[in-house]
């Protein structure tokens, strides 16, 4: 099942490039600095808009990466723009249309780490269902908020997106 | 990988009631009325804390109950304090512990409805990959974000609780 989730995260970032669309248009006719929205936040010690962003597509290329034990591309997160976090999202979905069930065989039992945890490991299964998928989910909800609280017009449609649904 | 995913709502309901109980002291020692929280938005369109928090609740439920193919337990959505919001958030922890792996082996396949979808059914697989799942983070992670605003002192660690590490 993790390409199937990695699969969702793909279509939600799909779902964000348009909520980032939705925003220079509402700018636009609002006449606002489309780029002001970058720099907002819910919360002074929060990550800003185009934070969440960047975490929103590192989450995602790192989690793949490690489950397949590669190497992830490195990004700046020097985007200024919403063009330019765009372009992010669109690199990380190109990314992750990479990978197939294949390179993630051994996914569950390989052993992940960071940095920032100083040797600690997880396994595979472990950091994708306590990390990688919460850390998605959060981020992307928390850009997508930020944007509903500066109203920007999202309904819960543009974040689930199309559903594979059969008619009756 | 349903139930461990299923688990990991459950760790972040537990989260959830530890958000609500550091709402309640935030207030206590800030000398606000605790139950302020529930009616706070982040945008006039969007459901309000209380809202969110019956949410995250029912979708964790209704995942699980149809995944499982049973009736889940009704709730009248009619909390109206952080305490009682707790004691909603800790009967569907307590629901969720009643499955196992069993319950669940027919669940991927299994076909899922709901009264809005007017006859449209999904695949159990799709149905808790494309909805169950963020519309479970969805819900948690506004919730949070609504308290972070309103200058409650949570932090990410709050969101995803202790992590099944090993040491060095």
């Amino acid at each position: 099942m993790y390409l199937e989730l990695l699969g969702q995260m793909k279509k939600l970032l799909g779902q964000l490039d348009g909520w980032l669309a939705a925003t220079a248009t509402h700018a636009a006719t609002k006449k606002i600095d489309p780029n002001l929205f970058l720099g907002f936040r819910l919360a002074p010690d929060q990550f800003a808009f185009a934070r969440q962003v960047q975490a929103t597509c590192d989450t995602a290329k790192l989690a793949i990466a490690r489950m397949a034990g590669q190497e992830a591309p490195k990004h700046e997160d020097n985007e200024a723009t919403l063009e330019e976090l765009q372009a992010r999202v669109r690199s990380v979905v190109a990314y992750l249309d990479g990978f197939t069930a294949k390179d993630l065989a051994d996914a569950g039992t390989r052993s992940i780490t960071q940095p920032r945890w100083e040797g600690k490991t997880m396994t595979g299964a472990d950091y994708f269902v306590e990390h990688a998928v919460p850390n998605f989910f959060f981020h992307a909800t928390t850009a997508y908020a930020i944007l509903r609280h500066n109203g920007v017009p999202l309904g819960k449609r543009d974040f689930l997106g199309k559903l594979t649904q059969t008619m009756p």
